[in-house]
């Protein structure tokens, strides 16, 4: 059995390993604080940002930075607004909501936002007997595997600048979407179009952790109280920092993305010339394709995956998920399986 | 200029000044304790719903009410399923989600909830990684003037029990929803259907004043708690009761919400006749017609009311609403007024 | 049986019914923005604050304004001083912890906040393990019919600007304070030396009422969103506005509350002459003799109120309030019935 | 340099990372429902507990757990009882607050909470004006070092059942107490005089993690919900797994305790020695000897460690804590140098 389920069924990068065991018994100090290897991860990712003033936090999962970040920027009454598949709308059991704060979601066919939406949206908010719009959330990719470009990230934050949005984006899955074939992005763009974003370790070949970065210095006020205050605070910070030093070292994150990437365009070029569409069109290591009900049930026998949504009677669109860590015979024994069982 | 923009425009009925001040230098206790009017008024409410087992509460304004019942009746993780038009939903600042719990709002065309709209939600709603769905809130009237009938409240009821969720009423302007020509509910019924409910004063002729009604005795559990600490216990609670005293006493209640209903039945029969339509159906004391801008603009010299929605390049839905002190002479010089313009 | 229970066992002053009465059916625009009696009436406070830039709120009761004043002043992590006896630390339901924020409760034998008191917790306060200190929440009259002089005031008010912490004065007895015999304080002084602060008018002969004063800008971003979300926004608002425009126009503000303390000084006068002494050195409407138990129960006969606290095995101390309506004869009533069980 | 500053400055026992490494490309399904690591460890810990109805859940740090178990288990309107050194009090930056329940701290000059501590917070709240306490939050060690005895234990767990209080045990250095000289209790012991524990992993070898231990079902009523909304559910679940697993396999969490303590008995003796007194009577991992400034200054050349407390003008407590990773050599060096140092 074979698991596409998702990108973190296994451990670490074995460098990573490396690094945590090659520093088990120094002494550091805590929280963050150390200057070994969290002041390093955080260096080297300014420098992938190209923004020296950029403020980098290591957090142990994602919707632990969704609702710090979210509920360090808002007023009690203001609002995120995201995409109805957005993370946050669906997948966090409330974790916004239990800060306080309403997410207005906008529905949205391929999982990005866009200015036009957000528009919709301010201009229904129009006084304090509703919630005041704050902030556009994004995930890149988004949760169904679609990606933002250039273009698309340059005209929402200009948007979003203009009518006082902070813009934060979501990267659990950051390196996925820098790493795709079509991808015309670099974290130094980001860094420059959004207010805050995070890069995910975790499901990226890291243990856990995600780098949240902060550019706009009104959301790094006390952020470390937030942290904190919401449990975040990592006693042994330094495994955090150990973690992205060799992510941005060697060029490891965007290896590992690649390779994931990689494994991900041979499932869907094999799934392509069998004929079968896609619920969404996605160039990163999660694909939708769409397969007859018999098919799943066969292909279930060998290789675990989450049944996404019905699409007919007699079809579900799947979710396969590519990592770091899929080997290349496993791509291929699910392709073989899917051929043979449509023979 | 005369105002149809809501039905708490004016003060509060003549008899209800007048039992305020008949008991204006009598002392009571306080906190809706006192064994005078407060003990009155839910000895009263028991009648109407024909439960002596009913507990009452009195709390000064429906947000405030919707944020304390819902609160108090649900875990953190607990959600509120509402139509996307629920006051909840839009209107109030975001009050739900400031006590923690997100509101699963679905479309609905005409304001209200149905069991299969409520279905949807659960099968959407599988684990943990979602939040759970344990209320239902609807409004009636609604929000757009629309009722439910016997038969809508007791199949969502059957399918709410069914379910394990709780079935929430707002009444607001629940006067104005008994006492329309289509109602065939009243609130012993509303009482056996429901697990909490509650009667709207401030908008049928009370100054100020919802009286909360909770029948699952599992929901008032140390209630009163909760009212203190959203700071909704109101000192001289006997002024509460006082009204509620008055509104249930001969027949008070009714006969206002009657008048309002009366006074729309007339404005939407004249606009009928001259051949306008509406938003959506109301036969209650809210109606929204839908007009041309040219007309909207010569009724607004004299009347004001809100504009609700953009229908076409050239028309809008307005929102009329007549309360227990509209005049009839405001109703047809309204009418007087619209044709005269059409001329 | 009379009642020195509290100051909120009746209704509201006659001429403030009667302003009710006179505008009754006259049509308001709600939610405290008419331009008849909220305008006239903040345009009285501002005079009385000698700040024309000051904001005015009026909300319902002091629980709610407490929580709305505070949480709309803090950001999630700050935290807010009170001396121990303070209401927000002990009387309500725990309103302030439930909007987040930690209230930081300070020994103190006469229920006021001193500098120095403040000091101590800003020092044992010193990184972002702990909550930030960002507020003071003082009362006048204190909880225990204290008072503070401009001396005091003042040098709480310096301490305050130096550290970078709001002043915060909950005046729900403010009355009292101000026509107490050893007041030398005006609200124009309260509105020179704090940040934010309010009137009461729920004790002090207004039906209900606490007119919230905003002198730092910082704290008025918004607040009336902040009012909407907690349910504390009243619909028909004027009633609020006329209130205080009754109780600021000729000195029927000051005049109920120089008559509480007059029939308050009769009762410490007879208290004092049988050789009684007191808990707490009030010069308010708050009286706290210690009384033996015997005489307790033989006063409880006649007369209602708080028994607040031991004191020895046979004595307890008491609390006597008085208030706008309280009766002369209803006080020497009470002198009389202390000296004949004496007898 | 060596640090004496905490008991989490290393990594983890190389048994654990050895675990990790030897599991790490094995896919595991996430989020701590895996069959191999974390349903064996929870199996562990339900024989230590002797209660094979205790549910297990692993989370990542300290705070997380105590605002997690606290904010699950109370009703908005309930407290939670602490000695006014717990970490919920002062250490956890309004982590509990900020989940809106008010903590009630009581002084306690050794950390640890009484019955009659209790019962005093439990008669000063009587009404629902007041919190309603519904929780005992104690912590063993405590954070100044101390400890429970099954006496103590017994005690405040009857007089909390007789009650109807919750009574929750914060084990975050529960090894250091189980293997203290001192100590006369077991987990099994603990597991059943309490409703709620945790097992700390993060200051005795783990990475990090806190096994959280439920005995009351009441208690683990959708739990999980909990953890994922507020950000605590790891991805990669079976990492805590696996480290439980080998903390329990082979006595190896009881022994890394008792290491630590067995340094610091050597410290404590040499303190003695030298005539130095303590700021708490500890006998586990943490001492808090009171030492004078310029012996201070000069043992901070070498070591470092936390200044708890001034004594008195020329003396400071200071806080020394060994772990699991301590050298006996380090104890020794520390003790060379405080005996020259004096010398």
């Amino acid at each position: 059995m074979y698991s596409f389920t998702n990108d973190y069924s296994e451990g670490a990068h074995p460098h990573i390993l490396k690094a945590l065991m090659d520093t088990n018994l120094t002494q550091h100090i805590g929280y963050g604080m150390d200057e070994d290897h969290c002041a390093k991860a955080r260096e080297l990712i300014r420098k992938e940002c190209a923004r020296d003033d950029a403020q980098v936090h290591f957090l142990v999962g994602g919707t632990q930075a969704n609702l710090i970040v979210i509920a360090s920027a808002l007023r009690p009454w203001e609002a995120v607004i995201c995409a109805s598949t957005g993370h946050i709308n669906v997948h966090e059991t409330g974790a916004v909501e239990a800060t306080g704060h309403k997410v207005l979601a906008v529905p949205s066919d391929d999982g990005k936002v866009t200015p036009e939406m957000v528009r919709q949206v301010l201009e229904a908010h129009t006084d304090e007997h509703m919630v005041k719009p704050k902030m556009v959330y994004i995930s890149n990719t988004t949760e169904i595997g679609t990606q933002y470009s250039k273009e698309d990230l340059d005209a929402l934050s200009r948007f979003c600048r203009q009518k006082d949005l902070y813009l934060f984006l979501d990267g659990a899955r950051l390196g996925s979407a820098l790493t795709s074939s079509v991808n015309d992005l670099t974290i130094a763009d980001i860094a420059a179009l959004t207010d805050v974003f995070y890069i995910g370790g975790t499901k990226n070949g890291a243990l856990m952790g995600e780098a949240v970065v902060i550019l706009n210095p009104d959301l790094d006020r006390e952020f470390r109280f937030m942290i904190k205050q919401r449990g975040a605070m990592l006693a042994k910070g330094w495994l955090l920092g150990i973690q992205f030093e060799t992510l941005f070292s060697d060029g490891l994150f965007y290896e590992m993305a690649s390779h994931a990437n990689r494994m991900a365009d041979i499932l869907r070029t094999g799934l392509e010339e069998c004929g079968y569409s896609f619920f969404a069109d996605s160039r990163s290591n999660q694909l939708f394709p769409i397969l007859p009900d018999t098919l799943i049930e066969k292909l279930s026998e060998d290789f675990s995956f989450i049944i996404q949504d019905r699409v007919d009677e007699s079809s579900h669109a799947v979710r396969l998920v590519t990592s770091w860590a899929t080997p290349e015979e496993a791509v291929h024994a699910f392709l073989d399986a899917l051929r043979s069982a449509r023979a």
